[in-house]
């Protein structure tokens, strides 16, 4: 590590070498982790690192690296693992900078790990208070890097910035109350010279938001809240004074669209949950894209994936921005597998609604109309004596990533097949409770499973699917070695033939994956990491097949780049 | 796993097939999970299956296996991972059976595990009761098989028969009241038609014991108090009735001497463990190697380490019967690196003291005099101001398993060079409450270390070692393949050359080792499993690397046998 006391020098340095040697920089000793924004903003120019919470901020957790690729994927094995404490299940997918892995550990830890050996080069850990509002567990997805901090967005819904060197805290601010009922869960996501950090806390009537701070100050520079306040547009889609409870976190990590400026994020379900009684209207801007000036703000435009939605179909999936052909002409798209169980195509620059089609089983609306809206079904809402619906609360696809490969043209996406028994109930709010107004159960034997699909982008055809026992909670991550990379709900680490689904590589981690895979390389060679259970499992080829070194292989996909 | 349910058929073809096939018997399907006796006590026989804790009843640790050796051993690599629930240290080793691991998993579960893919076939869990005694967490060390069944030492100090085709609960019965400060943390061994299982609690002041039960019925068949009571030979070794609170545990798996019919058992510390003023004597049979009728549990012969032991050193050691030349001549010895830094070598038919030699630094002894008794240094005592000596409690072995290879004649063992401040204090009893009469601390600026060993096994000097900064807690397994395998305490699975200690491979688990390697063959390739942290790790060749089946590995290495 002693490298790293070189960075003061070195952020020219880079800069020099990086024009001079281009894609070989991977394979000399590292010797700095200044991370600055155009690094991030050009991520594909290093695929080497994983950069950001995606690896790219279009969302597409695709990378150019093909050092791996289907003709030697088979001889894959683990580098190494890395073993968590505690007994929290693990969420986190890390942020890779120069061969040192930085990511979160549940409840409450931020790690840096050597990945050369996966031994721990420093770790911060933050007390965890013991009355926390939390629906479901502590998860945490992981961390941002910009220069050379790293920020991390904790339980307690406190936003921090650490020395990417030693763990040291720089400073902290409080994003909301966790007595209120917020939590902090998701990555945050660097944009230019601020730290956007969403919020979680859906299940108790909070009201959400979206933030923006000054990454060396810690200074809030905008909220945007999902729910407009009286006299605000958009207040007249919840009756009454049901905005205050309206919830419409935004507890996942967003993407952002260079060229527009556009930070376009998911929003989460309406409060309460299964009773929509006290919020008549279509409760804006719950389960939607919101599209936001990075740097004001403001709201550019957005689109309502379920309106006045009572089945807590949070719209929180990661935003995949692609570039590729809609009915023969290239369109700037948003592409969506949502929670409600439709894939949706919206054009990236105006929020317009293209094209819907259902990616799993559906019982709830008849189709999408012209502009995108549902035609819900009669009876399908939740009722006190139960009412069957496809897909359950957990929806069609939840907060793990999706993957578009512009190899393939293909968005790869972990759908869940299972419906729900959804009930109304007492929709009373109390500060710091959880406000349901209902609940669900599951069918009697329902014939759940889960698969990995890999839909035609514009379309939502289905092109294969890998089929599972279980429901699934693993991101896909897609590379330019022709693979997707998944982790199945029975514990597997999976590498599978991006074009047709066959599985090249299986490795049993022992535990089910709930988490994101990545993809960089350390000295040339190409790594793919997966947080299984409580572990971070590091895979690579042989020292033999490892032949190509990734920097070529990574300076050779450059030249590729469309 | 329809095969299991031949099972009735199958214990005559059994025979049929094993005198017809020998050992081919590793590359045909498996078809039952029938463990007689004599398959235990001939375990040499089928090396591809690790029948009982140390691999064979002697407590070698070693295995015929041959096909990992030191000429492909830097190919090994992981062959799947089983992660464990909860938050404790897992310190189990795996019992293999014809594909098969059954092991236990704290606090208090058992489970069997498909060796092909590391799935769970079954697992039986045990309410924990929330008013244990317990020193030192809650390990559990592993299971023991007979017949079609599993038997398993709780946590609350009950033992179990499960079936180990379901897991399902066949008896339980109590083997001592936990409220009086025992519990149950070791493997229980089977000899014969009985269990023998150990007690824990010696930080208890419980009286120890050995149990034998009949593992048909779950009925007590007999038990050796470790503490003689009053009117016993040996209860004079105890002032007053300091006898009745003598502790002398049993928490370690002994090993069983075929020939002649003999059950070699350690014994742990005397109660309480820092302060002997109430118990003046040698405090008999306190860490002590006893040795047992196998029918009748009637003592054979002893022989005590550490008379009126003042520093906690059980010798809990699992005791490793060789047979070997000692000064010129062919001797059934024992052989035993003391948690009182002592090598010892004693002859097994009689208990008689042959030889010692320190292992590690200490300096609480002058030396072993010929009858095996320490010459204890004045001023090593605990004292209130508190003494400085080598080794600490944790001694300069603990309870994890050395190995002896027929093969080098080399005896390998986790040392751990550190030494502890011990005080004397308070020995009042109180049933159920700890029972210390002292305490430790340790040296500041202690240049404390870890190291694995190999020592010729006659004498006791030091062949060669790897050193490692911290204190290890792994057991070590040798092979017919000219290796030794071991975890080190940063978390490193290795395979070293067991002639010079060469590293040979290294695997980085991400958790420190407290656990014993075993090895076997599944389908003909030889497989290396280890628990680390808290997850069971298997380590395999490529396939091609495995080119020599197991089955023959193993019957050529049984034509070498002794």
């Amino acid at each position: 590590m002693q490298a790293l006391l070189l960075c003061p020098f070195a952020r020219a340095w880079i800069r020099l070498l990086r024009s001079a040697f281009a894609g070989l920089l991977a394979a000399v000793p590292l010797f700095c982790q200044i991370v600055t924004w155009e690094r991030i903003r050009d991520s594909d120019k290093e695929p080497w690192n994983w950069l950001t919470y995606s690896g790219n901020l279009n969302g597409q957790r695709y990378s150019k690296l093909d050092q791996i690729h289907t003709g030697n994927a088979a001889q894959l094995r683990p580098a190494w693992v890395y073993q968590m404490n505690g007994a929290h299940r693990q969420t986190a997918s890390p942020v890779v900078i120069d061969g040192i892995l930085y990511l979160s550990e549940s409840p409450a830890e931020v790690l840096a790990i050597d990945g050369r050996t996966g031994r721990s080069l420093w770790s911060f850990s933050r007390p965890v208070p013991n009355d926390l509002r939390l629906c479901c567990g502590m998860p945490n997805r992981g961390v941002a890097v910009l220069g050379d901090r790293v920020y991390w967005a904790s339980i307690d819904a406190y936003l921090i910035a650490l020395d990417a060197k030693t763990g040291r805290k720089i400073w902290e601010v409080q994003i909301a109350d966790y007595r209120k009922g917020y939590s902090s869960t998701g990555a945050p996501l660097i944009v230019k010279d601020k730290v956007i950090t969403g919020i979680a806390g859906g299940e108790y009537g909070i009201r959400g938001f979206l933030d923006a701070y000054d990454a060396q100050s810690g200074q809030r520079v905008w909220r945007f809240w999902t729910v407009p306040a009286a006299g605000e547009p958009g207040v007249e889609t919840w009756g009454g004074e049901s905005w205050k409870t309206g919830a419409a976190s935004t507890w996942i990590t967003g993407a952002y669209d260079v060229e527009q400026n556009l930070i376009i994020w998911g929003t989460g379900n309406p409060g309460p949950d299964w009773n929509g009684d006290q919020r008549p209207g279509d409760n804006l801007y719950s389960d939607c894209a919101i599209a936001l000036d990075a740097d004001t703000g403001k709201l550019k435009w957005y689109f309502q994936f379920t309106p006045h939605d009572v089945w807590d179909w949070d719209s929180v999936q990661v935003p995949i921005l692609a570039d590729t052909i809609f009915r023969g002409q290239p369109r700037k798209l948003l592409l969506w597998a949502n929670r409600n169980g439709f894939y949706y195509v919206l054009d990236r620059t105006t929020g317009k609604f293209l094209h819907a089609r259902p990616f799993v089983k559906q019982t709830w609306a008849q189709g999408i109309d012209d502009h995108g809206r549902p035609i819900v079904l009669p009876g399908t809402e939740p009722s006190e004596t139960g009412t069957k619906v496809y897909p359950d609360l957990g929806g069609g696809a939840n907060w793990w990533s999706s993957s578009y490969s512009p190899q393939t043209d293909l968005y790869y996406v972990a759908a869940r097949e299972r419906g729900g028994i959804y009930f109304k109930g007492d929709p009373t709010y109390r500060e710091g409770a959880p406000f349901h107004g209902g609940g669900t159960r599951s069918i009697p034997r329902d014939e759940s499973y889960g698969a990995l699909r890999a839909l035609k982008a514009s379309t939502g055809e289905l092109v294969w699917e890998q089929r599972f026992v279980r429901i699934p909670g693993s991101g896909v991550l897609s590379t330019a070695g022709g693979l997707v990379f998944f982790g199945s709900p029975e514990g597997d680490f999976l590498a599978l033939n991006a074009r047709n689904g066959e599985i090249l590589y299986r490795f049993r981690t022992g535990a089910p994956v709930v988490a994101n895979p990545v993809t960089y390389a350390i000295d040339g060679r190409q790594q793919v990491a997966l947080v299984a259970g409580r572990a971070l499992f590091v895979f690579e080829l042989p020292p033999a097949a490892s032949a190509v070194p990734a920097a070529r292989s990574s300076a050779k996909a450059a030249s590729k780049r469309r």
